[in-house]
């Protein structure tokens, strides 16, 4: 007894590369693996470092604004009492005034300050990478690219637009910029910024999130931002909340109104929003503009370009650079956005107009929307919990330049293992839905034998949501164990030689621990390790003479 | 009365460049700010890229082997038992042949394999990034450089190592590599790289850590690696601590004997070791030869060099190479280890031969000692905790190659600050402390009006460590408020508007608020919000007809 003996059920895909150690010694020439034949090495380098030829990779100079190629013009935000389309003046006690113009321009291309344009040097450009392990994982002739934004000093694509939205603010005089966020993606990046420019920055952060997830809490306080737990009694309109609610956990909703009120009553104070506004998508365009020449020096042409979607502006940022050039007819990009199940604007959600917020003081937006008032499932991609989508990425969804799917968490989870495990950086919970969707398209090229170029946007790194990961491999992997044998030296305790049936990972666990990490319990599936060691010992003496004995 | 009103005692130094949006306005042009005078913005971006003139900047092919230089051979290590030099084979039960090989080798160069530069492209070359924003800040005519090693996918220079480790392991058919841990930054380095290459790995992490600091470890358990809270029940080693204690909360010596018992029984698994030895030394060098090439485009010299030092290996892999082209005296910086005061072991240290653990079993080593049974203090840089130094720097270090100090914790926390809201990268508690020697370096070269270059090595980020930066904050910012008034719109409230004495922040709060965030009690320096309100409000009635009527 006690030999190897698969007893639990396990997934299909492979979680990790594993290779032996005779692969590696026998297969030690593996050129493409190590992108040693079709390429030299250093045309791999040159592409994180983003070269073409001899050429360096500038930091882009310009933004671009889709919206002046489009065929038809995006429908106007309408004002909320009078339903008329809003004038830039109704925005002016909310929003620094270049960024309002930034909102309602027609032109093409819009200067980057060269302040803006230092601040982006401290990580821009950004890497773009060949997923050369994850293609040997999946096994696929497809090619996988992504554009890695999570280099940024607060970790995500966000502080893309928190730096130029800080530094308009301090050019036009204002001392204090506010803010709502919910897992901290959007107020830690908006914190950095203004921290670079010395500038005031108050942030409201949903309760929930403030007292579970410290960290992204702590980064925006060590960066000077002052942070508040919403619903606070700092507003009018927390204060009603709480006072019907003291225990409120908050919702983006509320910690939106919290914030939009400072800045409508303090004339020194504006209000920043990290994503859905045509400006803050505009900022985003450097990620495709960068993500185009380093495509350009690899020689690579798109055939699918996936991100994905909570308000937008990750998607439109990689995205919007290469559909003007689809539009120009350069090239022909399947684009496509993902989105979670839980919360599916794009896939489920009405073209309409709605309210930007759940307490209907925000401009009629027209966009997809799963209505102001939808509350998503408590998933872990808390940057993908919006019920609407940015207007201008509706406009071009109807327009049908792009296509949308959702997926469902734990594929995206069960993908974003895969990643962490061979590409070796452990994504957000937000991108693991770009990632889920790259794996599903490389695994169909591997069924249709396609070589195509698939092009995603990896926007942020999961440092500080490590514990939905631990929650994810709690959930799954306690299915995926293949008990080998009981380690010899420890025969006559209760500690066992096991391999994980995913990754073929071979471990010695004690009872405890397979009981405490993989939570095997009675109830859990399939046989708790209790239950199978006494299964195994009753067959053994049931074979009477065993085949192995150790 | 509620004017501006400074009530409590402020830091002499500076914490952020606070610019009002005024000075912005006025000094729109600060060409050496932004880098667009001395040096046009791309020289900047090419020095963040790596590049020289059209030239990309490769990763470095070899290891540099700074003994076949020496002029003066380190000492041999002894075996613990016969006090003879330990030969290779003592060491095979626990280390990879090759691993062997470079542990005692006088070869100048050892080439780097194909498949371990290969990885080192997700994140090498690394950034080396001018320090602008915080030398505006110090007010130095000193130009500051940092080569950022927190890029790499476990956040640290410590992969520059494990991936070599673990590849040379595979290569050798080990199946799995077991190590040792404090707060998870070569164990996460560790689990890193066997997952890039299929490698089984299994970590003890000290107790105390695996309680208190959950991310690190659930960052190795996503990357498939096996942790351990030790003392475990699986070693001898540990079961006798926990019978003795079944509360220990472990420590590295600990660990260091429960992986190195696994090791020594286990035919497929072999020990590896983050810092210290030899080839952990070698291995890191890439940092310092991409560094002498990122010097040399921007056309620099370093005057000073500086690093934190715990086991060596940072410091070791910036240094090395600066102190070859010193050898050959080309330059002639000066070279600065950098300590904690409660673990000064090249500071207060003795230099003999000791244990490299505390239960004695490794072989003994010349270097500095603090004893192997010294308890350091618990200090948050975890990293630096280690009673002794590599042999190969405490040797050059007798040679006079190199110089060292110790800086406490508070002023390495407050260089911690500085640096992250001018520059906008947090750093680990570890590097905090060469942050703080450079700082005052810089501040040396204000006084002295000299224009030094100084390159200091910036090892790892702080994204796991934010709690230690919370306690700092708690402890030290309570005495640097500054109260400006009751903000208008709650003026009937308990709100007030203060700032920051130190950054100039200013923020709202509520009593509440500030007797939360600042721990402003009775006993705390220097008065309560609560007994300043009280007096003031006397000093207004006092006062009888206030001057300021809100």
């Amino acid at each position: 007894m006690m030999g190897t003996h698969c007893i639990f059920s396990a997934n299909s895909l492979p979680i990790s590369p594993r290779f032996n150690s005779k692969d590696l010694l026998a297969e030690k020439q593996w050129p493409w693996r190590y992108g040693l034949s079709t390429r030299p090495m250093n045309v791999r380098l040159r592409a994180r470092a983003g070269l073409e030829g001899d050429k360096s990779l500038e930091i882009p100079h310009q933004w671009y604004n889709l919206i002046a190629d489009l065929p038809v013009k995006p429908p106007p935000p309408l004002h909320p009492k009078t339903h008329e389309p809003v004038k830039p003046e109704d925005l002016s006690p909310l929003f620094a005034q270049e960024l309002i113009k930034q909102e309602v321009t027609s032109d093409r291309f819009i200067d980057i300050p060269d302040e803006v344009r230092d601040v982006y040097s401290l990580w821009r450009p950004t890497p773009l990478i060949r997923a050369r392990r994850l293609e040997k994982l999946l096994d696929t002739p497809a090619r996988i690219y992504y554009k890695y934004e999570g280099v940024s000093p607060a970790g995500s694509h966000k502080p893309n637009s928190a730096v130029p939205q800080a530094w308009y603010n301090v050019q036009e005089g204002i001392k204090n910029v506010v803010t709502e966020t919910g897992a901290g993606q959007w107020g830690s990046a908006l914190a950095f910024a203004c921290s670079i420019f010395g500038l005031g920055c108050e942030v409201w952060q949903v309760a929930a999130s403030y007292d579970s997830k410290p960290y992204r809490r702590l980064m925006m306080q060590t960066w000077g931002a002052k942070v508040h737990s919403s619903p606070s009694m700092i507003t009018e309109s927390g204060k009603r909340i709480l006072q019907e609610d003291p225990s409120s956990p908050g919702s983006l909703g509320i910690a939106i109104s919290e914030a939009v009120e400072v800045a409508a009553k303090n004339a020194d104070t504006k209000y920043c929003l990290g994503s859905v506004l045509n400006h803050v998508l505009l900022h985003q365009t450097v990620i495709g503009e960068e993500c185009i020449k380093q495509m350009e020096a690899l020689g690579e042409t798109p055939d699918v370009i996936i991100g994905c979607t909570g308000g937008g502006s990750n998607f439109a940022g990689l995205s919007f650079p290469f559909i003007r050039e689809k539009l120009k007819k350069k090239i022909n990009p399947v684009i496509r956005a993902v989105e979670p199940t839980a919360c599916p604007s794009l896939t489920k959600g009405v073209y309409r107009y709605d309210y930007g917020d759940t307490a209907g003081m925000t401009p009629l937006m027209k966009m997809h929307t799963l209505g102001h008032d939808f509350v998503p499932d408590p998933i872990h991609a808390g940057g993908l919990r919006y019920h609407g989508m940015a207007p201008l990425l509706s406009h071009i969804y109807e327009l049908g330049f792009m296509d949308a799917i959702s997926i469902p968490q734990t594929e995206c989870f069960h993908g974003a293992i895969q990643f962490a495990r061979s590409e070796g950086l452990i994504p957000a919970p937000e991108p693991t839905h770009a990632i889920a969707a790259t794996i599903r398209e490389a695994l169909h090229c591997k069924e249709t034998g396609e070589a195509k170029v698939i092009l995603t946007a990896m926007c942020g790194h999961g440092h500080f949501d490590l514990t939905s990961y631990e929650k994810y491999l709690q959930e799954t992997e306690s299915s995926d164990i293949l008990l080998l044998e009981v380690a010899p030296q420890f025969r006559n305790s209760n500690t066992w030689w096991c391999e994980d049936k995913i990754d073929q990972n071979k471990q010695r666990y004690t009872n405890q621990e397979l009981s405490y990490h993989y939570h095997f319990t009675e109830n859990s599936k399939p046989v708790s390790i209790h239950n199978y060691r006494e299964a195994s010992q009753r067959e053994a003496s049931s074979n009477s003479s065993a085949k192995h004995t150790h």
